[in-house]
């Protein structure tokens, strides 16, 4: 671990591993699908026959930071365990199985003059992953950009160091077995966090696409200080809005899975939107699911003149990804003051609408600008595996390129392929 | 025209600007088809009728630079006559005339638990276009961008105002005309180069995009200094490569019209690669063709033993877009040589093979990562209207969200839409 090392040096490192990527993503951009699986399920393999050896890097880890009065959370994402380790393998396994993308025609279509065009998936390049002290994104985000023919630079959480590199080593095992360069997948194993400056500086243009995976302290310092694209939702601060039109028995249903199956989650519901048409007959109901799950609620003045008890929200209430079992409500005008609530406070992520009138839902659909709208079906659902992607490396809210959950098909870019006769043009 | 204004002023107008198409492209999104339509045709029938205007206008604009002894084809670029003019508006309508990207759905399934998963087209935002003293990119640009349902801040060269400004006013009067916002299309009058650095930094997140067009100067200005994504390609060092089994009729043919019918665009032939196996049969009848229209060519030492009187390449012509009537040329040992070469100086716009091999044609559509490539056709159709598409507002060279030819389609976005029945997330 070089965590002592001038911050030249690092440059001059991570400057040399972009190169070396850049090199790496050349030959994987040919790889075939055989060679990138045959990688991917030694890989497993290796994880499997490396149980005790990456516990026992974890072991340290864990050691390392139980003085430092860390979250249980924190510890809780940090810790391995058997059967842990073993779902990483399945994982890599999983992503083995998934279509390989590249070299899928997108679209093709022929010109008047015979030119056939072809739109063909190809690997964005050089992919930098930015997390935590999770080691098991070490597989996860290093088993899709392979997948997708994409080289990837991950630097991990410096306290999950030795257990990411135990894990990193399996992966170089797999890679080796298939005969792909094990540049394909390189691990930062420099603490310091000059480290993650130069990563984000795009390593002198050998860096293609940075995805951050964590917490909003993580992403706003990645989209801050990035000189390259990024793939990422600074929160996902996700709205339910029940229409006077909905289901009743449904919206309660839907909004308490929304905010309580998971509330840690990104896609978890942390403003409830109620019609005011319907805030006599419906906010009992839907309010007293959420406080039976133990749910805190924190209410407008008008839900809580009608409703006793409630803590009161503030302005920053609807400002704020609670991430933890609190939600904040408000009585709105209808579709009208529900759109212009999440216009006003959405992060741009999920929101769903409960209704049964095709109206509403239309207008929700057309005048919201989220990554992903739903409706009748719970917030819960922003999630890749979710929508069938066989996985996600995150979930974007940007505009461009990739938005909404990130598989295999968004880590690759496209080229054109136009096939002539001798055409030449007048 | 407020060329004398201070700079934290004109931040503060650009910033105005920005606000204000922030605000236009949220009722741009949801504005119909037709409506948007309507405007593009309205700005038309402004502009046939604004004929005698725009031509005073440009007659100004002629008038100030006179003196600067500028070059022809600057001056060319900056002059309207009636034909253009009409060539503007009738650009307009055929704008009009393409289908709207905005709300296609692009792909859409279902899921085992019964939700159906739509992606849909959304417009990006607010588009910021930098472009030289080329008026007709003034209406061009504007009414690409608004079709696409976004809101535009342009940015012309400054020798062109007057006659930018004129346009601009017809654009605004097809606004009008259609109940869309007229800050739907904003042309900034600032002469001041402080007023594109402002521009380039995304005016406070207002900006999605930015679109340069212009030469390679330009370019690079905006991609060294723009903190938001830019659609653009810094040069077009298009290769050509005649294999040893290509059709020597089509190669001569096809590699006359890479590089002679038009000399000066993006999409023309730079470099010649001809397979070292069919020199003694090939060169010969290649290069005289090219003389014979006036073309200089300039030759590796290899050619220059074959064919007597050719100037010598330097190292520096493997890396130069012409953009003129010379190419340079030379040897390389068949489809691995012609690979190696192009992905050691292209500038990955676009690449030609002439062969009747099939196995030929797949490695160069594999192993080389340009956005276009073509197989027995000239590198000049290179070009959103050749593809299509009805209309370009430029070619792209990244590998983020748009590549190849920018049409209407790649100036959007998407959002998925998802219809639940009232599912939860178990």
């Amino acid at each position: 671990m070089l965590d002592k090392v001038q911050s030249s040096d690092i440059d001059t490192l991570m400057l040399a591993m972009g190169e070396r990527a850049r090199l790496a993503a050349r030959k994987l951009a040919v790889a075939s699908t055989d060679q990138k699986n045959k990688a991917l399920n030694a890989a497993a393999d290796a994880i499997l026959s490396s149980v005790a050896t990456i516990l026992e890097a974890n072991a340290l880890d864990l050691e390392a930071v139980a003085d430092k009065g860390l979250q249980p959370s924190f510890i809780d994402r940090l810790t391995l365990n058997e059967k842990r380790v073993t779902e990483m393998a399945e994982g890599l396994r999983a992503i083995a199985a998934l279509p390989d993308p590249v070299g899928n025609v997108i679209a093709d279509w022929e010109r008047p003059n015979g030119l056939k065009i072809e739109r063909v998936r190809t690997p964005l390049g050089v992919i930098g992953v930015i997390y935590e002290s999770r080691p098991n994104v070490t597989a996860d985000a290093g088993a899709l950009c392979l997948k997708a023919g994409n080289a990837v630079i991950l630097r991990g959480g410096s306290d999950s160091l030795n257990s990411s590199q135990a894990i990193h080593r399996c992966l170089s095992a797999g890679l080796r077995a298939a005969g792909l360069p094990e540049d394909s997948i390189q691990l930062v194993a420099i603490a310091d966090r000059a480290a993650v400056g130069a990563l984000l500086s795009g390593l002198n243009g050998a860096v293609d696409v940075i995805v951050p995976r964590g917490g909003k302290s993580l992403v706003a310092r990645v989209q801050t200080e990035a000189r390259v694209p990024v793939f990422a939702h600074l929160e996902g601060l996700c709205h339910i809005y029940v229409d006077a039109s909905a289901d009743l028995d449904m919206a309660v249903k839907v909004v308490v899975n929304a905010k309580m199956r998971r509330t840690g989650i990104c896609g978890a519901a942390e403003t409830l939107l109620v019609d005011r048409a319907v805030a006599a007959t419906h906010l009992q109901l839907i309010l007293s699911a959420l406080i039976e799950k133990g749910c805190e609620v924190r209410a407008s003045e008008e839900v809580s003149a009608q409703i006793e008890g409630l803590k009161a929200a503030s302005e920053e209430d609807w400002r704020t990804e609670y991430l933890e079992a609190i939600i904040s409500v408000k009585l709105v005008d209808g579709i009208d003051g529900a759109i212009e609530h999440i216009n006003t406070y959405s992060s741009n992520h999920t929101e769903a609408v409960i209704a049964e009138d095709p109206q509403v839902v239309a207008r929700f659909f057309n005048e919201i600008d989220s990554a992903i709208l739903l409706h009748n079906a719970s917030t819960q659902f922003a999630d890749g595996g979710e929508f069938g992607m066989g996985g996600e490396i995150g979930i974007a809210t940007g505009k461009m390129h990739a938005r909404g959950p990130v598989g295999v098909e968004q880590l690759t870019s496209f080229k054109y392929r136009v096939h002539g006769t001798g055409q030449i043009r007048p």
